[in-house]
């Protein structure tokens, strides 16, 4: 059997494993990533990591990266937890650090492949799957195919717009969806409506980030609630909006922020069937994503059995 | 050679016309849509009219039909401008009423088709076709398939998100695009500002539709100026959305205000630039199409020899 080999790799951490099966990461390791080191020594370390897992050289690797990638020119445009990672041609790199083929991909499309062939999105033929982490990112897979578009970035549903004068996302576009209800949209939100001065007991909290908005608002405060529930209507229109224009058999919410399910869910389908068909709607099973943090790990190894398990 | 007929039904009109060559309208003719004597009425003038263009019983015909349908199904869910038209087994009245096996689609989704073979989108891989008339609609094309989703009814490109507090569209939707950017929307932005007092050569004008909401414009007047850039800047940013999500190749916008250009497209390149990424966005082709309103019917023509010319 060909020793195969899946990394996630994070802007704090490696993960690397040998598949054990189709889907099954077997024996892991993880590394903290030197991202400060620059792109060779990371690089470096994912090849070590991998080398380490495989017990030897490796037969292929698959690795997430985050920050939107070219997969089939093997470049990765950007990632901006990664200092000096531009225009990387990440591939060809890892490919002559580790010695074996090397396939690249975006991590939230590994994540909602993992999805697709090991959880929510099993056995359906067009799905959707929505991280809410720090920003906002996605995947769909149709007919057993990661859908990239021309440049590989596809399914990048943080960066839709959500309201013509919206706060902006990371990305400094104006009302875009990951300016309101991501993490760190949610944040600024917050701060926001602190600095207009609004009661809560928010106030003097630091740091102000999505998971202390979460406990307050669970807390009854209601700042934090509302701040909440205007993440998840922005969330439920968005996804109405995908519903309309896409009409998947199933559309999963991951991520960090996404797991709040008793914060965002009611808001959200609200506001899903305030935009949507019904005829799609009721065709379309939503639902959180089943593989939490393991999703890209997963994720990677599929991919790396499907790119390299031939010949 | 088999005698394949495309049907382009509209709410006043429906249109034939006989298959001379894989894309290519032959004989035509046009007929009154008896919208208001029901759904065997309409169905019956339309065989009648794909049999006189065939000069007998046609092999195989193709329709396009203007509202949500399931073509897999052969069920229209609704046509707002065919009274009676709900949840109609169309594709089985039809073929038992022209004696020949019947493929239905919605009309968006045909000149969308027509674009892709024969106009704008010719020669893509992933190809978006917008069209905005009195609503909005779409179609995409992914490696020579029309996508559709589950039920048929994908790339409503006029019900994604674009304001959260903005006008309802004609489905009831707030802040729909279609309530901003469609003829409807336009006209209804126009009569709001004219209600609240607005000075403007509009004051008076009946009826007040896009057409001459458009002739103003180009007149000077400032708030038919104002509502058309504020439509451009809609439909931008939901395109540039579309570019984030869906990264096509090309990218077209026809319809009868699609095609004021010269209102629409500065601000609506603006408003692209505003959301899309760069890299997908530059490998974006935007333009007009190039079918005008003949596209529902070549669409319908091509289906009919894609889906009847074998065998």
């Amino acid at each position: 059997m060909k020793r195969l080999v899946g990394i996630d790799l994070g802007g704090t951490s490696i993960r690397a494993a040998l598949a054990d099966g189709p889907t099954a990461p077997g024996a892991r390791v993880t590394r903290r990533t030197p991202a400060a080191d620059g792109p060779e020594a990371v690089i470096a370390a994912c090849a070590a990591a991998a080398t380490e897992v495989a017990g030897g050289a490796p037969d292929g690797i698959a690795i997430g990266i985050p920050g939107p990638v070219d997969p089939v020119a093997g470049i990765v445009f950007a990632a901006p937890h990664l200092p000096g990672w531009e225009d990387l041609p990440a591939r060809e790199m890892l490919s002559r650090a580790a010695g074996c083929p090397v396939a690249i991909h975006n991590d939230a499309n590994l994540a909602g492949y993992a999805e697709w062939v090991a959880g929510m999105g099993k056995d359906t033929r067009t799905f959707v799957f929505v991280i809410v982490g720090t920003g906002i990112g996605g995947a769909m897979i149709i007919d057993g195919e990661l859908y990239v578009g021309t440049v590989g970035t596809a399914v990048e549903l943080g960066h839709v717009p959500s309201s013509l004068d919206g706060p902006r996302c990371g990305q400094g576009h104006v009302g875009c969806l990951e300016g309101i209800a991501s993490g760190t949209g949610i944040a600024s939100q917050a701060a926001a409506a602190l600095d207009a001065g609004e009661v809560s007991q928010l106030r003097g909290v630091h740091p102000l980030n999505a998971s202390v908005i979460a406990d307050a608002a669970r807390g009854g405060d209601a700042l934090a609630r509302r701040v909440y529930a205007e993440a998840g209507r922005a969330l439920g229109r968005a996804f109405g909006g995908v519903i309309n224009l896409l009409g998947p058999e199933a559309l999963a919410i991951g991520g960090g922020v996404g797991s709040h399910a008793d914060l965002l869910h009611g808001p959200l389908r609200d506001a899903m069937a305030e935009i949507a068909f019904a005829a799609p709607l009721r065709r379309c099973r939503f639902g959180p994503a089943e593989l939490g943090s393991d999703a890209g790990l997963v994720g990677a190894v599929a991919w790396a059995v499907r790119s390299f398990s031939e010949g």
